[in-house]
């Protein structure tokens, strides 16, 4: 492989985001207080397709303990789906949706003396928002109806049609990579049906994150390389052994003198 | 009866509120558009027994429109009861969901350039804030938590104990009326249950709107005078004849030169 | 154009079905009473896309009252989209909640002195059974797993998918037209955004009644006339004017010697 | 203390329940597997305070496969309350409430191939039948109009209001008990926020098994006997160690050649 002079280009920092507040009245979801060690950024759920005002309120209360920066992770209506199935949902309604969640979250994360950040699709809206314009632009329209100064910021994936759209509109996007899931040669990621798709060799999430962070390229499933470039990484926390993995990236990281902060 | 020199008292001002954006979904409820000809406030259910983002966003335009005042009109969380009945909920996701809705109502009415001035109890919520001294810490911790520049304004009914407790803590408190209500003479409304609790003939509703306005007194169900100091009238919108008994209590404060405007 | 010998061919019977028990809580929807008067079968909402457990019983009871046939009115679980807007849900789930839909209405008619006789799905789901072979497979499995003595009967368009998969696993099907929408030459129904597609001229309805029940055919928006076979025809019932009309329907049919009667 | 000739009175049989099926969506709780090995009934969450079909579903199939009978779990329509709060919902409601619930569960056993023997309500649902008079009555009118031949029977405490007026119409009871509570001298629960109230030494709670079971007696929080009928034992498995405890239940009844068996 022909080295480029990445190491001269090693970045001063780069954000780690969970999704956090996944519970949902008394059912309980991962275990926030060790990724709120972990992460320098909590996705927090708002009601949509997890979370209720008291679950939001701890998760945030968490987060100003931690100083770990917010965004909202807002979703699609469907509790009892957790948001992973695609929803027909007009983009008039959408956008009312996404300033009613994120809406709820400020002033929840207001009490406890904090704010929130951006903004971050969760599950089947995070992927429908990769292609589908009309979706997208409702969205876009919300991050636009909720700026104080300026638009919220966007948390998108790398070449989703979101991502192009808020460029456009002048709405600040954090672009993110996954350390955990392998990539195809266009830059997204495998289906999850694909054998391969998910890494469970914590050496290899650990080499993924390293090589995103720090020669801004993944080597993709079939063995290539191609260039990516990320201000954020997402990580898993929803089984005990993800836990100990983010952790083991986080390390990873700071032992290469990756400063692990917040973008947003 | 002695007159005393009331005529000498009348007040500049009072303020009309009525509930809005009371439909669901498909489902509509009450004229808005025609109560917002006449109110000056609206209260604005926030999704937890009415309401959803975009009958929420659609009573905002409306009412920016009209240059009508909004309260956020909090409710227990029960759409299928529309918040009639009492629900023992714990104090504190009280306080979280009071907080969670009027955030989500603060994030639409900027949408629509305009903003909530203060929060309105709902049905057995309001009804239990006149004794429930827990539950009225509750509402009362939210709105602290939710002040920006001091405390969220409330709304509550002369003799509560959430007024009383409100006042303690130094938090506005707009007290209302009702103009279609009988009243006992200890100041409290007269059970629905009961003959004679709800004014249908015209004549008596304008009579006591003026009475309470202008004299500052209601005669009760008993026929005895008795004090009542309101510096808002609730009327009511959810009947096509409620909405023209509405207009009429209007007419007749503006022709006995009384100016309708927001109190908050 | 030619004439076949369908004097000779009149039905003894058809159904007419209309959507009732549509309301959800404190929200009305339609004009049940009068509806009850026009129609032989009543599709009752089950909780998914409108309807509350005292909703769909007073629904039944009307029902019974009338000696109107009950089918039940399954949807996506999406009361805040009405059951209008396509959901990505998993088989299984969508198998299951059939299930309980349909039992929930069973043990309410049973309550009422009456039965469930089949199943119509409602809305989007009722659109994507016209193609969706995995949802309009899991809706079968429902229809099989939830019978009695052989499968519960299956209401669907002509030309649907699920209604060509119902008929080869043996489960009877009852094939509904529609009054008041145009056809395609090809038999479905011309979309709502297409001008003409929404029949409103009485006369018209009347004529497309009358043509579909006696003779068999229906005439298509480009003019050509098309075999249709139907059991039962759709009434909408949730304006006033469409009240009026379908009376106007049924008092055709049964001057030309149609008895209105429920197929199931 | 003056022992009576309770060892020739040991019955040959007592019901072991507990309240299974308690997920919803993503969300599991409890391991309903391990149950089903120590139970005779289950009682199955209905989608009120937890539960959704496929839930319901799963729980009904692991009913059927270990050969345990099934009782409908109903409760408050309060799903992020978890049922635990009272709710003060009107009777004709509430009966509706309970006739659905159990309508859906019914409808998801039959597809499993087994079918539903009672209720047993849930929570603060359970609490109210104790002393609310309205509400039981609900509740009772429920059984009757689900009754296909004779009312449904009830799963409730000694002395409950519910018990009383379910065996004054004839409807049957099976009276239950816990091994895990401490009962005051009258028969109640000592409420939870008493010290003491909850057994946590496994010895003490297979004693009170034992006692109840073998000699129909208990011993209270201040340590006299008082007389107890139950024809069954409630056991708690939502957490790992009470899991075990359940087990031990079983076991040390066996051991005292007491039959483990459902009673309805």
């Amino acid at each position: 492989m022909n080295r480029t002079a990445t190491d001269t280009d090693v970045p001063a920092s780069i954000d780690l985001n969970a999704d956090l507040g996944e519970g949902l009245g008394v059912w309980p979801m991962g275990d926030d207080e060790a990724m709120l060690q972990v992460v320098a950024t909590a996705n927090i759920a708002c009601g949509a397709h997890a979370g209720d005002p008291s679950t939001m309120r701890r998760a945030c209360a968490g987060a100003a303990r931690n100083d770990v920066a917010i965004t909202a992770h807002v979703a699609y209506p469907d509790l009892l789906g957790f948001g992973r199935r695609f929803l027909d949902i007009a983009p008039g309604e959408l956008t009312d949706r996404v300033i009613a969640q994120v809406g709820a979250l400020r002033a929840i994360a207001a009490a406890e003396g904090t704010r929130v950040r951006g903004v971050k699709p969760h599950g089947a809206l995070y992927n429908a928002l990769a292609h589908h314009e009309v979706q997208a632009a409702a969205v876009l329209t919300a991050l636009i109806e909720l700026g104080i100064e300026g638009p919220l910021p966007l948390v998108a994936a790398p070449g989703a049609v979101v991502a192009r759209l808020a460029a456009d509109a002048g709405i600040p996007v954090v672009l993110e990579a996954f350390t955990d899931r392998a990539y195809t040669p266009d830059g997204t990621l495998v289906p999850r049906s694909v054998q391969g798709s998910v890494l469970t060799d914590p050496d290899q999430v650990v080499a993924q994150a390293l090589s995103i962070t720090r020669e801004h390229r993944v080597r993709t499933l079939d063995g290539t390389w191609i260039p990516i470039r990320a201000g954020s990484l997402c990580l898993h926390g929803d089984t005990p052994g993800a836990v100990a993995l983010a952790q083991r990236v986080r390390a990873a990281l700071e032992a290469a003198d990756v400063q692990v902060k917040a973008v947003l």
